[in-house]
């Protein structure tokens, strides 16, 4: 079985570990039966070990019960940059390897419930482990809005990102987050009342900077090219620029100037939101 | 010149110092030129001091620059009850008195920039302050919904409800408060997706249960009588069921069954959301 997943956003400034949004760039899986396991990788991580560590060859492995199945991978979407690659890939193994429930076997593997809810059921998504189950329900997302994503040519593992995060945390920063993804959910509904406050964050893109000093003049340049809003791309350092499909073009091409100006080494996606999230069959071939 | 504002409910369980939804309970001022201050109350607050310390001749006297004027306050908005009385009286009064940004006045002298929000815009709004000033949108509200408010016979402050407040706090809180505002933000908007752990909270009610040891009691009385969620309204001790319109009667009868179970003197209120926030002259006639 052939089965489809979208890279995802998660986060989105202040909606830490609660908001992501799918975007068009995609991995795809095949799974089949065969002997003994074979993975085969092509596209983004086709780099990564090919034997049974593979995460496609452990989440079909759980699902299937055992290891005789050839697993086909081929991925869009870039590795270890903070867009949700490994819960789009473990949600599209799972499904491809026939389980029931992708989303929850996908946010098991990954660890992040709101990447996989939004590689899962696409658009705008809300997460959260509750009762230690993913509830995830869709937010409304305009459709003039897309996406310019600087991905940086190095890497950052969430690990590492998650271990600068300070705890406990000041209250005032807690409020401040749950103000701003108020703004936000409601910009992202409504581009017009959409403002570059409403990616405001206290409680992690912060800290992270230590890890990434350029990032704070990265996501100034993504205002200055003419996004409204721009925030981390859930653990970076890919960062993530909003913007109108109609300006789209313009800010990325800005932004590419910005960035040679500033002499930074980074790709410059111009993505729109996925609003199908997991697909199945003949449905899930891969856009070019 | 005449303007009503009506009450609103804060929090609503995550979105704490976030969200605000306006209910169709008023509050109604005049304001008419006078020789010197006359303070007129009906309703709810009437017993409050009718000198120059009333908030709604504190907010005349500030638009108007001086106190020669007569202020008439009708109010259906119970008093230190969680209930946004003081910023829907802010802003009506300052509305009243023909001030040209009626919210920024209301969420200054309130200090509640959502509760003020509500009260002017109506509906469901996310609130912040951004750069020293109000920031504020509507977010989505299922028509079909509706609400059971618990108001105690006793009053609560909003000062001794926030001294309680820790800080800073674990951000395992801040996140768990983060995922539940977008569970809740999305069923508010659809309410077959709405659950009772969109109100999960951990910022602020459990820490007022002390001031407060009844209400877990009687939140869960609201989800047993039939609420979908059930919440603290801004800082209590009125207490929220979330409902449908259809089944509003039932649940508040059914709460007030419980109430009498738990033999706890309260008033039990059936409310609508109201969606024109404030209003002038001859359209801020009080509903009966």
């Amino acid at each position: 079985m052939r089965a489809r997943a979208p890279a995802s956003s998660a986060n989105l400034g202040p909606g830490f570990d609660a908001l992501a949004i799918a975007l068009n760039c995609y991995v795809q899986v095949d799974v089949e039966p065969a002997a003994s396991l074979i993975v085969r990788s092509a596209g983004h991580g086709a780099d990564l070990q090919g034997d049974a560590t593979h995460l496609a060859a452990r989440v079909v492995s759980h699902v299937l019960g055992h290891d005789r199945f050839a697993v086909t991978v081929h991925s869009q979407i870039p590795v270890s940059r903070g867009l949700g690659s490994s819960a789009a890939l473990a949600a599209a193994a799972a499904a491809a390897a026939g389980a029931e429930d992708p989303l929850a076997i996908a946010a098991a593997f990954d660890g992040h419930p709101e990447n996989a809810a939004a590689s899962v059921m696409g658009g705008l998504v809300a997460a959260a482990m509750v009762d230690g189950h993913v509830q995830a329900a869709h937010l409304s997302l305009s459709e003039e809005l897309a996406f310019v994503a600087i991905v940086p040519d190095r890497s950052l593992s969430t690990a590492e990102a998650r271990s600068v995060l300070i705890d406990p945390v000041p209250r005032a920063d807690a409020t401040f987050n749950l103000g701003r993804m108020g703004l936000l959910v409601a910009g992202l509904a409504e581009p017009s009342v959409l403002s570059s406050a409403a990616t405001g964050d206290r409680l992690h893109q912060q800290a992270r900077t230590a890890l990434f000093p350029e990032s704070p003049a990265l996501l100034a340049a993504l205002l200055e090219a003419g996004a409204l809003a721009s925030c981390w791309s859930g653990a970076g350092p890919t960062l993530l620029g909003i913007t109108t499909v109609t300006t789209l073009a313009d800010v990325a091409q800005r932004t590419e100037g910005l960035l040679i100006d500033i002499g930074f080494a980074a790709q410059v996606l111009q993505l729109q939101a996925d609003r199908q999230g997991l697909v199945f069959g003949d449905a899930a071939e891969m856009p070019t």
